[in-house]
């Protein structure tokens, strides 16, 4: 299974829409075929495994980082591709919550005699597929929200310079989580300051940068303060403007709009509309501490570099709390070196 | 040497203003005696490995964590009793900085005949005394500060609360620092807002607490506000009160009190005067950026909840720059979870 996991991996940042899967068919302890999902409309992992396995797979015992599923989408249900491959055994990772499939493909799998077994490195499967399973399911998109500080807690100066706070290995860090990422959220503020291009401009793993989808770049700005020569808009085509009064907006001919009404709401959308499963937040004090304060962060994604900005320099969230028992807690997930800098991630409880 | 690290560990709360020292005494592979110093006045660490290893010594090899002294001092020198054992070999981690010692207790030996080695495990057991090496080496005490924080850098609400933000793990963690210190150091703001009495009450390691000598408390408090009612001052003899005018000190009469001029000066005069190698400043924001604005923080102790206290809340470190290029960047020493908390140690660079 932690080969199959593996596979999965590589599919990270491509299936989207679709979950990333691996697969791993196993006869006589040895390994005779395997493979992973690389892109929504390709085949799934089952269909590449089966394929090298061949004839062999009669028999086999297949590990699968997700229950197959067994619905005709763009391909057809693997779970009917194993049983018509005769292999004997299934070991899943974990069931998936898609209500076209939840159980149903373990469910086919059993109705034709084939041995199951359900939750083999469980916790690091869901990991993988953590927006996938959470909008399946019916929630929210996962939401995680990245933010890069001093020691003591601070983003910027108070003039707004903030160059560079964390060093280079954190800052190609963000990159995985904007691969994941299927939107990356903003606020008309770090436009205005920062410029930035949001976008996907190097991985660490090796997958190669034009097989990776860009993340729809949303800029939440309510009075349209958005300068025509803003950098994030040289690819409009990936850029979602979210305002007031989208019926106004001058960006309308280049770039979608949409209305703003709620964050709560846009995630709701962005799910609906655009398919997507996960969301990175990177956004100044001012949006990072709203998505905070709305209880709508999942992970928080936290850089701290070994440095003192000082009192007068910028909050890391605009969160007006008088009372202690207004903070919020949340759970430590890891805490990793990256560079000079501390990477700490966190689940909220 | 790692055996005469951990003996000397042993003495790390209690041998002020004396360094901890650890000895092994080894001969045909065996250990034939050991020992570590206890507390000044009593015997060295070489003493009591001699007498526990008697004529077994002869032609032995001497591991020392630190080097043997040459000099009388309230007991006659250690190199002296190393050679009248008839050791062959002493093996030191590191040289004493003690001008009275420097080099002068490795000579003694190698005159008298005996084969000597210096800088076994040197960083360990460099760290182990660091304060009493910087100030033998002529400069001021080692100065560790202290702050409880969340993760957005705040260390109490705006109205002053701030009970607990740390759990208890880092609190206990806190009490290790104030008794391997001569001396902790606070501000009258701390004094009237949490009214802490700043003394050594458990210790994780089993030294018994009866022979930790508690460390001087010291509180700057420039303007004679503190309250006669004061917890810390329940116990009179460890306080040092430091104020612009300590003639017309209310507790002249129970206290010592010193005159302010700077910190610079005041850790001068605790070195001189108290024979203080090791300061912890725990201190608030004021006088804890006072501290760091000054170079005077030689190690920063970081406690680090995973909570948002926000952006209303009481920032870390009064540090008002204007400027990226007035950042204080420090070296990260460790990372370590310290229950649900972060212990973050960086060294100034």
């Amino acid at each position: 299974m932690q080969r199959a996991l593996s596979l999965a991996k590589r599919g990270l940042y491509t299936t989207r829409p679709n979950p990333a899967v691996g697969c791993v068919l196993v006869k006589d302890g040895k390994v005779i075929g395997e493979g992973f999902h690389p892109k929504a409309g390709q085949p799934h992992a089952e269909v590449f495994a089966l394929r090298a396995a061949g004839d062999l797979a009669v028999g086999a015992t297949a590990y699968v980082t997700l229950e197959p599923c067994s619905h005709f989408g763009r391909t057809p249900p693997c779970a009917n591709a194993l049983i018509a491959a005769q292999v004997s055994r299934v070991v899943m990772a974990t069931l998936d919550a898609n209500p076209q499939v939840a159980g149903q493909g373990l469910a086919r799998l059993e109705a034709a005699g084939i041995a199951t077994r359900v939750g083999v490195c469980e916790a690091e499967a869901r990991a993988l597929n953590v927006g996938f399973l959470q909008t399946m399911a019916g929630q929210r998109p996962y939401v995680r929200l990245k933010v890069a500080a001093s020691l003591d807690g601070r983003t910027a100066m108070s003039s707004g310079e903030s160059k560079w706070i964390t060093g280079s290995a954190a800052r190609l860090d963000v990159q995985h989580y904007r691969a994941m990422s299927g939107a990356v959220i903003t606020g008309i503020g770090t436009v205005l300051a920062d410029d930035p291009l949001l976008n996907v401009r190097q991985v660490s793993d090796g997958t190669p940068l034009e097989t990776i989808p860009q993340p729809l770049r949303v800029v939440i700005d309510r009075h349209q303060r958005m300068p025509s020569n803003a950098q994030i808009l040289k690819d409009p085509d990936s850029v979602l403007m979210v305002t007031l009064n989208p019926e106004e907006s001058k960006l309308k001919d280049s770039a979608e709009c949409w209305q703003y009404q709620s964050l709560a709401l846009l995630l709701d959308e962005l799910k609906q509309k655009k398919q997507i499963h996960d969301v990175l937040v990177e956004a100044g004090a001012t949006l990072s501490g709203a998505f905070i304060a709305a209880g709508l962060v999942d992970e928080l994604i936290v850089y701290l570099a070994p440095t003192l900005l000082g009192s007068l320099a910028r909050p890391m969230f605009d969160l007006p709390f008088l009372h202690m028992s207004e903070q919020i807690r949340w759970q430590t997930v890891s805490v990793t070196p990256v560079g000079d800098d501390l990477k700490w991630v966190l689940r909220s409880v």
